[in-house]
């Protein structure tokens, strides 16, 4: 197993939001005993209220939503370069139908400061208390935006994620 | 004048970010008429709706809020180094009583997408056009949140704004 040490949480911000755009980050919510994980491209990490901040977009559809509902909590899990076709995969399938950690040998490590679990293979990661949320409303969007993301409205509610602990593999920057 | 190239948004955004948290950045929202600049320590750059975003909080007692609310626009300006009095008073006294970029001698620079413009001694710019926008509502909030920095309301509003255009001095990397 890599050892996992802290770091300043925008220490990998750069490459985390560059990913964002490449494949995608996994966002994990739940608990020990029951948690799922769903691939974003989309994500906001940055400071707010005097704190580092990971903002997140989650429709109600998916499966995730509910977690952080319950949990009041997330994780954003940024991956090594192999693990493209697992960001597919979680992208792609539901965790009502499938217990995609199991199927993809995804190993859950318990978060140190929040209920929802990291992934211990990705190389930062990110664990965040929802401190805000909002609901995307239509009324001020964009009529592009709205017909390309919301013709069937679900529209996704925003989270504000404290982040209460940012941690990465000793040699994160390499695999990246 | 230092000649500003086009970046990548992504290309700053760990020096953004980081400097968020040392002495800030400047904000402006208005025109070639008529402009305001305040000093931010907040704020959320990344990717939303498949886009390159940045997200700030203006208080609507800010004589920015206005501008921004008019404008639908802002540019976000990283500065130098040597900029940090600036900053300081940029965020200290209002442009209600104050031409802070006369008093400083800032130069503006219209905006190349936005109408808001650019103040030219900064180094990197993210032009920004409001795509949505939603206000800080108390009840969702902690309340350490709430007593720190709304003990008298005034909540703020979250604007979501669409980086259009991204540019910086050729040797920005050595002036932040």
């Amino acid at each position: 197993m890599n050892k996992k040490v802290d770091v300043s949480p925008i220490r990998y911000f750069n490459d985390t939001i560059r990913l964002l755009g490449e494949g995608g980050l996994l966002l994990v919510s739940g608990n020990e005993k029951k948690a799922n994980v769903m691939t974003i491209g989309w994500g906001l990490p940055g400071r707010l209220w005097a704190k580092p901040f990971f903002l997140v977009a989650v429709r109600p559809s998916r499966y995730t939503f509910q977690f952080i509902e319950d949990t009041g909590s997330f994780t954003v899990n940024v991956p090594t370069g192999d693990m493209k076709e697992i960001l597919n995969y979680c992208g792609t399938v539901s965790g009502r139908e499938h217990d995609k950690f199991k199927e993809k040998g995804l190993t859950l490590l318990p978060g140190r400061k929040v209920s929802s679990p990291v992934i211990a293979e990705c190389a930062v990661h990110y664990e965040c208390k929802v401190a805000f949320k909002t609901k995307v409303v239509p009324v001020s969007l964009p009529s592009e935006v709205l017909s390309t993301f919301y013709p069937r409205g679900d529209y996704h509610t925003l989270y504000f994620g404290e982040v209460l602990a940012c941690y990465a593999d000793e040699d994160a920057e390499n695999k990246l």
